[in-house]
C-alpha cells in the first residue's frame, strides 16, 4: 500500500451530520487518514473512494428536519448523502474488476446477498441490508469511504462526477419505468414535476411513452418540465393542479388534456393523496398507477374505482440492478438531458448553505450538487 | 321451427324481480312463448336456453336491499340472477357450435368485441358490456332466456346444471388466482371464508398453493372451509380474526400462523378495509394482495408499508375466459368439491323464500340454487 | 345513399392480380361502381375505402414470383396487396365511429371474434381470419374496397395516405418490440437491414434500446441504416456479415462490436437459418431471439446452447393492436423517419413497373408504393 | 471444535470417482478426517456435510461413459453425484442459520453473487459458478464435504435423507413449470417418462394442469406413470410414441388423445429432436415448448410452424431459488409420492454396482439412491 500515491496528502476525513436535535454539521469522519494509509479499514472486496460529487436528496433534507421517515428515525448523529460520485483511491488486494484512479459512481447499498429478496434479484427488498445514510449506517457525504467494489460501477470517460452523481436519483425513475411495466407507445401521466417526476418524465420519453400529460400545483415546475424535453420529438402537455378541484374532476380534466383518451399507465410522483387519487380515476380499464413518491403512512383512496376498473397500484421502494443501464443511457447521450437538473453546486465546505438552498422552495434549485476536490 | 319438439308445451316465461322500493317477487317475463316459438325473437348467433339452475350471488341480495352497487343503481323492475345453466330449446340457424339439447353454461355478459379491452382480451372491461342481472340488463332468473351462442358454454354428460350455475363464481376466483401469479408452492393467505373465499381456497389448493391458511371472522366458516379440504394433501390452517386487534397485530398472528414465514400472496376475499390492511402488512417484501372482495367506495390503507414492501395490490372485476377451464376443472373432478357449497335448493315459484335463505346470515347457507323443471 | 357526392363519378374497380402460372396484370375487380352506387355490397358494420396508397411487401412480390409462402398457395387468380390507407367514400348505417370523408388506414385483417385466440386478444391467431391478400382472400391493390369499419382507423390530419400505408409494416416491428420485451437501456442486435429490420431498428431506437448493432450483408443497407439513425442521441454500430464465417465466430465479432457484451435480446428479420444462429450464439444467459423473419420450412439451430443459456427463442406472426399506438407514434413524429423508407411511387396504372422495381435487388427500391387518385 | 462429539469416530472419507479412462471406483478424498477435526478446512460461512443420501443422475452416468457433456469434460480423476442431503457435524463459527446436527439438502451450487445473473436473481447462469460435479468440480458422492451454509437447506423433522436427496431433481422440474408458465386448468403435454418427466407429471398436477398427456416409447414406463397418479383427481393420457411416424403424425395422434384440443403447453423432458419436433407441431397457436432435456448439440426444428404458430420455445438449465419451494411442497405431502421414483438403493462401499444397476435399461431401475451411515 505504501506504493500507492493517491493516499498521500489526504486531508482529514469530515462529513456532513445531522441528529435528534435536527442540527447540521461538519464534523470528522471515519475512516481516519491514518487507517486509510494503512490499510487497515479495508476488508476483503473492498475500496476506498474518494467522493467527488454528491446530490442533495429530498430524503436527506427530510432526515435533517423531521428527524424521521417513517419508522427510520435519526437516533445519533448522522451523516447524509447517498448521491455520489467519485474515485478509487485504495483497492483490497481481491478485488479485481477496479483500480486505482478508476472513477465510479457508488450504488449507496450492501446487501446480505442471502436472503429471499436477494437471492431472487430484488437486493432492495433485502432483510438485512445496510442503506448508505438511511440511520444508523452512516451516509456517503464524506471526504473519503470505504464500499464494496461490487457497488462501485466504473464509469467510461464521457461521465463526470456530476453526472455519476446523478445516477442515483435516475435509478429510482428508471425502476420505475421498467417496473410499471410501460412500453413504446404507451400513453403515460406524470404526477409531479420535482426531480424525480423530471427525471421521470425524460426516462418516459426515453422509452417512447406518446403522449406524456405531467401535472404539479407550480407552473415554474411544468415550464420547467417543458423546456426539459423541448426539440424532442413527441408530446408533451402540461396540467396545472388547481386548488379544490375533486379527484375526479382532476382526473377528468387530465384525461381531456389526452386528448380525451385515458392513460394507459401512470407515474406517480407525488405521494399525495390526492394526486394518487386523481390518478386512479384517470387511467383505463387495466392501467397501472406506479407510486414512486412517498408520503403519509396511510392514505384513503376510490376502493371501488380501483375494483371496478381493475387498476394495479404498484409502490417503488429503492431501486436495484439499474446503475449498469443507467451509465448506459446517460453516457450515450439518450439521456444526458438529466445534467440540466443540477442548478446549484457548492464545495463540501458549505455543506450547509447547500442544504439551506435545496430546502428552500423559493430557491429554484432542482438538484443541489456537493463537490469534494480534497 | 315447428319441427322442433322443445318448444311445445313451455309453460309461461316468468321471472324474479326486484325494484327500487325493494321489493322481491315473481312476474311475468319476456320472451313470451309466443315470441319463443315463432323464433321472431332469435337474432344471428343466439340460442334460447331453458334456465335450469341458477345461483344467488350476495349482489343479487344487495340489489333487492340496497338497490345499488356502487355506480350500478335499480331504476325499475329488474330481473335479478347471473349463475346459470340450462338447456338449448332453439337455436338460431347461424349458429354452429351447440345444437337442440345441448346442456350449457351461461357467461352472463355481451361485450362489443370492438373496443380496446375487448380486442386485446380483457372483455370484462368492455366499454359497452351488457352484463345480465346488472340494472338496466335483466338477468337469469327467468324460465327461458335469449343469449348469443358464444357465451353459452356446453357440458359434458358428467356435470349436472348445478354444476352448470356454479361455473359463474368459479370464474370469479379462477380469474383471481391465475391474474394474482399464484404458482405451486407460493404460500398463500385467503381473507373471508364466504362462497368466494371457499371457492378461491379450492382452486388455491388445486394450483398447489403451500401452505394456505385462511381467516375470518366466524369459527363456523373456517370450520367448513377446514372440512372442504379434508383428505387432501398440503396444509391448511385458519385464522380467527379477533374484534379489537390492530391490523399490524393481525397481521403478525397471520404470519405466526404461517410458522413465522410471510405469504407470497393474499387473495382478499372480503372487500373489508381492515382485512385488507392486514393482508398488507403480511405479506412478503415484493407480495401481492389481489383483492377480489368488493366494499366500501373509499377505503384507507397503510400507504407507506405498500410503499416500503413493493406491495401490489390488484384488483379484480369479473373475468374473461374462464369458462373453458373451469368446466375441464369440475368435469375432470380436480374442482369437483365445490359441488359442497351447495347447501339449499329451491324451485323457481320458491324464489323469494330462497332469497330471504340466502340473504339469512343465521341460515347457514352458503350456496343456494333455484331449479327451473318447466 | 343517392345523395353521397363521393360515389360519382367513380372509374371502374381495377386490381392487381397474380396466378398459379406467375403473371402480373391488371383486371377488373369487385365491388364494382353499380355495387358501390347501390350500396348493395354494404353489410352491416362496413365501410367502402377508396384505397389512395399501398406498400408493396416481399410477400407480394413471393406470391408472384413462387405461388405460395409455405401452406399458402395461389390456386386462381388473386388480388395482391395489404398496406393500405384510402377514403371512406360509403359506409353502412351501422357504423357510427366513421364519417364519410374520413382517412383511414386499413388493417388487412377479419377475425371471427370467438374463437380463443381471438377472445384472449390475439386475433392474428385466429383460426378463421380472412388476411387479405393471402390466398384465396383478396388483397387490397385495387381501386375501392369493402372493410368491416371496426379495421379501418382514422388518421389525423397529419397524417398523409402514404404514411397510412407504411403502419402495416411498422405493426410488424411494433409486434415484435413489443412481444420481444426490449426496455429502455436494453442492449439490442437487429439481424438484416430490409425494410422490416430498419422499422425494427427505429422502433427499437424509440423504446430506448442502447446500444444497438446491426447486421447485414449488404453494406449499403448498413450505411442506409446509419443515416436513417444519423443525429439521434444513442449507439448504433453496424457488423457486415461475411461469407464462410461460423456462427459462433459471427456471434463473437457481433459481442466484439458490442463492446464485449452480450447482447439482452435480438429482433432477427432475416429468417436465414446461419444468421438465427449466431443470434443464438450472441445474446446474453436468459436473453431472448425473437424471430420476425420468415424462411425454410425447417432449420437446424444450435440445442445445447439455447439449452445451457436458458435463450428465449420466439417468433412472430402478423400482429395485433398495433395500429392505434402505431399512428400515435408516427403522428406525434416519434417515428417520423418511417417516411424515408418509401424509396419508389408509382401509380395503380403502373403497378407491374412497381414490383418489378420492388424485385430487383439493383433498384435500391426499399419501400414501394402505389398510388391512386381515382 | 474440540467439544464437538460429531467430529469424533470418522471414518475415512472416500469419494466415488470416474476418470478420462471411464473408469469407475472408490478412493480417499478430501476433506480429511484430520482436516475436519482440526477445523482446518472451514471457511468463514461454511460447514461440514456428513453425507448420507445420494442420487445418480443421468448425467453422472454420462460423464462415466461417454467423459462429457457438451462442452463439459472429465479431463482427471473426478467425484460424481450432486443430488444429496445429509447431516451438519461442523459449522464455522459465523454460521448463525444451522447448528449441529441439522438435516439439511445440499444445493450444489456455488455461484459468485456479484455477476449480472447473480444480482438478477438467476444465479443458475453465474459466469463463475462452481457446480459439485462438473468437472473440475468435485463432486458429492463421498463421505463428508465442505460447503457454503447458505446452499444447505433445513429439511423438518418429516423429511427423511432419501426426501432430502431428492429435492435436487425435483428443482429441475419445479424451475421448469415455474418457468413454463403452466397454471390451473392449462392443457400440458409431457413429452419422455423417465425420472424428469415422472417428476414434472407430479409437480403438473400439483400444479392443477387439466388435461395431461404424457409420452414415451417404452410402455412399461407410461404404465408407471399412470400409477404414479393413481386415485389423484384429473385426467392423465398416454401416448405411446411409435416408430416411423413423422412429427406431425405424432403431433396429430398427441392432440387426439387430448380429445381433439391442442395443449396449452408442453414440458418436453427427453431432448430428443423428432419430440420437439412432434411438440411444436401439437400446442395450440401462441402456445410454450419448455424444453428441459439435453441433447444433441445441433437440432432440426419445423421453423414455419414456430413462426406461424407463435409457439415460444424455452429452455431450462439447472435450477435456482426451488429448495425452499421443493421442501414445503414435500414435507406437506403435496408431492410426497416423488418418493416412489426411489426404486433401488445401495450402500456408498457398493456405490460401483448402484452406477451399473442405474446405467442399465433392463434394471427397471427408476432412481438408485447411494447411502451413507458412517
Amino acid at each position: 500500500m505504501s506504493d500507492n500515491s493517491l493516499l498521500k496528502g489526504l486531508k482529514a476525513n469530515i462529513g456532513v451530520y445531522t441528529d435528534p436535535e435536527h442540527n447540521l454539521y461538519i464534523d470528522s469522519a471515519s475512516p481516519s487518514v491514518e487507517e486509510l494509509q494503512s490499510g487497515s479499514s479495508l476488508k476483503h472486496g473492498e475500496v476506498v473512494v474518494k467522493i467527488r460529487s454528491t446530490g442533495i436528496c429530498g430524503s436527506d433534507v427530510h432526515f435533517w428536519h423531521a428527524g424521521c421517515i417513517g419508522p427510520m428515525i435519526v437516533e445519533g448523529k448522522h451523516i447524509l448523502g447517498h448521491e455520489s460520485a467519485g474515485e478509487i483511491i485504495a483497492a483490497h488486494p481481491s478485488v479485481t474488476h477496479l483500480k486505482l484512479g478508476d472513477v465510479v459512481a457508488v450504488e449507496p447499498n450492501i446487501p446480505c446477498h442471502a436472503c429471499q429478496p436477494c437471492l431472487t434479484g430484488r437486493y432492495n427488498g433485502c432483510e438485512k441490508v445496510l442503506f448508505l445514510s438511511t440511520p444508523p449506517v452512516p451516509g456517503l457525504l464524506r471526504r473519503y469511504v470505504t464500499h464494496p467494489a461490487v457497488w462501485c460501477h466504473k464509469l467510461p470517460d464521457t461521465m463526470t462526477f456530476e453526472d455519476g452523481a446523478l445516477l442515483e436519483p435516475l435509478s429510482v425513475a428508471l425502476a420505475a419505468v421498467e417496473r410499471s411495466g410501460i412500453k413504446l407507445g404507451d400513453s403515460v401521466l406524470i404526477c409531479g414535476a420535482g426531480p424525480i417526476g423530471l427525471i421521470s418524465l425524460l426516462c418516459a420519453k426515453a422509452a417512447g411513452a406518446e403522449p406524456i400529460v405531467i401535472t404539479d400545483i407550480d407552473q415554474g415546475r411544468l415550464d420547467f418540465a417543458t423546456s426539459l424535453v423541448a426539440g424532442k420529438p413527441g408530446t408533451l402537455k402540461t396540467y396545472l393542479v388547481p386548488r379544490g378541484k375533486s379527484e375526479e374532476e382532476n382526473a377528468a380534466a387530465i384525461v381531456a388534456t389526452f386528448g380525451g383518451v385515458e392513460p394507459d399507465a401512470c407515474l406517480e410522483c407525488t405521494g399525495v393523496e390526492s394526486s394518487i387519487g386523481a390518478a386512479i380515476f384517470a387511467v383505463r380499464f387495466g392501467g397501472t398507477v406506479f407510486v414512486v413518491g412517498v408520503g403519509k403512512n396511510h392514505m384513503t383512496f376510490p376502493f371501488m374505482r380501483l375494483s371496478t376498473r381493475e387498476v394495479d397500484l404498484k409502490f417503488q421502494y429503492r431501486y436495484c440492478n439499474t446503475w449498469p443501464r443507467a451509465i448506459r443511457l446517460v453516457s450515450s447521450g439518450i439521456l444526458q438531458d438529466i445534467r440540466k437538473l443540477v442548478t446549484h453546486r457548492f464545495t463540501l465546505d458549505n455543506a450547509v448553505e447547500a442544504f439551506k438552498v435545496s430546502a428552500d422552495p423559493k430557491s429554484g434549485a432542482i438538484k443541489v450538487q456537493i463537490t469534494n476536490d480534497a
